[in-house]
């Protein structure tokens, strides 16, 4: 079994919570974004690079969340991050969103790698350095 | 094939755009929340009802989007919802989001129906009258 | 006295809501926004234009509201623009958000209009067919 | 002149910026609104208590935000807060918000304090706890 690579925290906020006195469901994407983020900040690898004089960037093409328990104002909840699959253009994380011992949602967003090109954007291969170190974070969770 | 049984339009909000020059992905749902919304209105039905004196709510259980092209700021998008299935005690809805001829998101909400009490949630049967309106919009719609 | 130039309505959507059961205060901000670009659009005025070949937009100065009466989900807003005053490189908009009689915010945005330089952003006049359509706007309603 | 009596510390998340490329003005007021949410919780005080048997809640009365500098995706923003004023049945901070040196704007926010009856919102005097615990507050950074 796989397991996370990566984790944040964070309470919930007030204006995260809607009139049944619990987070929104569409804030839970926000939560894994953040994760994400601060994932590939914590690899040294800027999100929004350049390739060959172009713009690059992470458009996603499907995100997912399957919702177990609710959340409410204040509580601390733990995002974790897997890595479910690496492809040659997009990235595909899993993730599990708990407080305490209880799973509140787990979910999962895939991203494609893409250039803004004159014409449209283009998906491009990962960027080699950022591609090896999502490859030997794998291997290595794998071998634990 | 089935076919929609309600739609709405709205304007991309400044708001909802980030500096990718695009909707942030997780509006999407909030798209589709609002079409949900809009339709169960459209069906004169309260969505925050009453039940042997329990309140009674819809969270979500499931919410999944495939992002098939961006929308930016001023674009207006038509939200289409689909039946996609009725249980006991659970509606899932399927959405298609377009611009023009232009399919731009496709998405789907499963949403149970609860009733909150003293010992905590617990699902409890779709409002009759509601269960019934839904079940004939499919059979209509199946039969055209 | 002066006469709003505007108006938009919007239904308050589930979203907007917090726990306290009402909308999130920092959401009138946003139907305020709402109601400036729809008014900005029906000028035939691009919100983000150019100008001798740089970017301009419209970054904001000041916002402020002052809350009166809550909103609930579902509540049919009006929200409703006043010219405050027109100045060579910004604009200050007054609105007031109100639901059937009741006032419910009011509030004003004033918002600089600004170029993209290589430098950095420069506040720059305002667009002159655009100040021309304000200033006549404020003429108009002053005589009314 | 007074000193802040708390601040928090956040990273600026890609969804709060939009297509202009930095923060969206109306996430200022979230951001100030989570710090005093954190300087309540910091006082063990709980912002929805009951008084003789009553809900209780804080609405905002007015917010306000002069915005000096732009935040972008990434941001480390350090949010500090200022008692302006302590009255009988609401309370006024001013909040700081800036990165590294840079003031990136600075803002307030009025609370009432009030109970919800079977009549309507009504405010109410600040639980006396709290209120001993800010106006201390008020007196030690006046004297430093």
């Amino acid at each position: 079994m796989s397991k996370p690579v990566f984790e944040i925290q964070r309470h919930v906020e007030f204006y995260e919570t809607d009139m049944a006195g619990i987070v929104h469901f569409s804030n839970f994407f926000r939560y894994m974004e953040a994760c994400e983020h601060a994932f590939v900040r914590s690899l040294d690898h800027e999100l929004h690079g350049m390739l060959d004089g172009l713009e690059t960037g992470w458009p996603r093409v499907n995100a997912t969340c399957d919702y177990r328990a609710p959340a409410r104002f204040g509580d601390l909840l733990t995002i974790r991050l897997y890595l479910e699959e690496i492809r040659n253009r997009s990235v595909r994380y899993r993730f599990e969103i708990s407080r305490d011992a209880i799973l509140v949602a787990e979910g999962a967003i895939a991203a494609a790698h893409v250039a803004i090109t004159p014409d449209g954007i283009k998906a491009v291969p990962l960027p080699e350095p950022l591609k090896l170190k999502l490859q030997s974070l794998i291997t290595d969770h794998n071998r634990t």
